[in-house]
């Protein structure tokens, strides 16, 4: 399908804005879902005159992670394109990723007389783990021609990325976790299932090795476990997918670097979504295309808090006349996945989207909301199609055939 | 899916007609389609009665040209089956396509000292160029073993097929335009790619060749650029794949031509809606199968002329009890792609069909429209299952499995 979307892509100067609530969808409580009960006076009149629907990122009945979610949204088949779990966990801890990066998740462990005591070193504080990854990064910065970067996470997580003059990531997933998941074990050495991930096995067992000589005399956290290895996916970016200049807006790191493996640009923010709007108009000359990612919508769902995640959608909405005024020629609103409150968690149902421009039939949905867009245009869709929708309503498709 | 069709294919004495409004679907303008707009009493009576829902020809957001759009409702995916541009120009000009033929599209250009002046020998008057492709065919029929026929277009337009005494056509589009794009530079030769298109490239030259001998004392059309080489899709006829006697009741030649790629017997037409359903009744005992095309209503929707799109669609209205009177088993009416009159030509959009036979729900749609048609039992679904659809409900299917 991207194929043939490549084939018939054409520019103009057309600017789409891809709004993503993170987690939008949910599930009624007390009758009302979260976006039912919130007061949405905006994005209810956006509905009306609106294409609506509702999109399955991956599947039917599956709960996809915000990996898949995004790259679906992105137009990319998440099934085809599987990002490793290292290079999720560097992006989620705000690490810069290229093309010949290999990343693993690494754990701190106990480790005593060659074997795993304890495979979270007694889930030593953050701020105590943080001390020991900036000691590491001091120590070690390049083993031959692999520069090392050291990147601390919450409790005993932490994150490695060895990046290499040529690229090898492509075969790094060849390499299995070192992490027995059993205590008791002894952890084992990075080994190379493929020929081609030799090199990379062996710096990761140095890597290993150092850690180790360096906190040797550490109670708990003297041994690094090593998960996940992987490269980044081999995927076309938007420009070369789509002919669109992209800009990423989004203040939590993970979803800048999602952006980034799709290759858009995605420069650091900090900010409340008022914020992120301000910098949308402020960039609004010099991109074709936007994506606008609201965080909060989503981590209240995780965490069971149905008034707070509907407060969050209202929000938006209050703020969502400023992004009309700049009145793009198509502008979507939707989420990368559910994330129901009742649920506590991303779940498999399928997500709202209403989609404006002046190519739409509209009428069809009263407000916006999961029940209300059942009734839309669009219907319920695999997600990956979004895409196609929002490049044919921008008129950046040509006819396919005569 | 045509393959499963095909193995539980059973005949009986049912009549299916296919009513084809070419460009049917439409978009608001003042809150109302040009098919909402239409007052269609008959239709929107059959709808209420009817299974209905919308099509996508091609892909969502994809806009079909007239090709992929028809193949998707003879049941063909048209990503499959994909007709070259010189055998659609052909079939436009009324040419009649045998297996073995290859067609290309030609140019009048002006070439001096072996250099292309104009590419488009100065759009010379289409009563002109016709006088060309005339004299051009008086005296070129045969080179070899090959006869020449030529075609008269528009303006600098024309088409030439060779015709083979074997089949050659399945590698002609091995062979590059000659057509170098650009003014300044010499035209090219036919070259061929692949051996088994050298013999097809050896006569193309010839004919390049003997057609400068001809015209080289004109002042302007002195050369013919060639583009578009290509044969007849390898492609399974009606009978072949429903065991279907089809005819096809078409007033504009690229539509009789489209068929005729698919086995239907296309006779020459020329007349009104009026002529065509008069001949439809006429041959209605000798066919299991019937398609009948209306252009003007695309044509309108390409000029952006809503109020005549609209009133076409009206007048088709107001003939339908003559369709309805023969008592088809099944009838189906749609169109094979929208062309708003807002997006002044084909779009991506999907395409309202209604299904009149014994065996639907019905009940589900008041009226004959985009809007309506969503919440018909047919949903939203792709164009080539509408074939499956027909046969279903005229019982000309066996059960799957035991």
């Amino acid at each position: 399908m991207q194929k043939l979307i490549r084939s018939l892509v054409q520019k103009n100067r057309s600017k789409i804005v891809l709004v993503v609530l993170d987690g939008l969808g949910g599930l009624p409580v007390n009758g009302k879902t979260e976006l039912e009960t919130a007061a949405t006076p905006n994005m209810d009149s956006l509905a009306q005159t609106s294409a609506c629907g509702l999109h399955t990122p991956v599947a039917p009945g599956i709960t996809p992670g915000s990996g898949p979610g995004h790259l679906s949204l992105f137009g990319y088949d998440p099934l085809e394109f599987q990002i490793g779990r290292g290079i999720l966990e560097a992006l989620g801890l705000g690490l810069e990723i290229r093309r010949t990066d290999v990343a693993v998740r690494c754990n701190y462990a106990t480790v005593r007389n060659g074997l795993i005591i304890d495979r979270r070193a007694g889930r030593i504080p953050t701020d105590q783990s943080r001390k020991l990854t900036e000691r590491l990064q001091k120590a070690i910065t390049r083993i031959d021609d692999a520069e090392i970067t050291f990147a601390p996470g919450m409790e005993h997580r932490f994150a490695v990325i060895m990046r290499f003059p040529e690229d090898l990531a492509k075969d790094a997933a060849q390499i299995p976790d070192t992490d027995p998941q059993l205590e008791g074990k002894a952890p084992l050495n990075p080994q190379a299932l493929s020929q081609s991930a030799e090199r990379v096995a062996k710096i990761a067992g140095r890597v290993i090795a150092q850690v180790h000589e360096i906190l040797k005399n550490e109670e708990r956290a003297n041994f690094a476990l090593m998960r996940g290895f992987s490269g980044m996916p081999d995927i076309p970016t938007f420009e070369q997918a789509y002919g669109l200049n992209a800009l990423a807006i989004a203040s939590y790191p993970m979803y800048r670097g999602l952006a980034t493996l799709v290759g858009m640009h995605a420069p650091a923010l900090e900010g409340s979504v008022e914020d992120e709007i301000a910098f949308l108009k402020d960039q609004y000359d010099n991109y074709d295309f936007f994506f606008l990612h609201v965080k909060k919508v989503d981590s209240y769902g995780e965490d069971g808090n149905f008034a707070e995640k509907s407060k969050r959608i209202e929000e938006f909405d209050a703020l969502l006349p400023r992004i009309i005024a700049l009145n793009p020629d198509v502008l979507a609103i939707t989420g990368d996945h559910s994330t129901p409150a009742l649920v506590k968690g991303h779940s498999w149902h399928p997500v709202p989207v209403l989609l404006k421009s002046p190519y739409v039939l509209g009428g069809l949905c009263s407000s916006f909301s999961e029940r209300a867009c059942f009734r839309g245009e669009f219907g319920i869709f695999p997600t990956i199609q979004l895409m196609s929708f929002m490049l044919a309503n921008a008129l950046r498709l040509k006819k396919f055939g005569a």
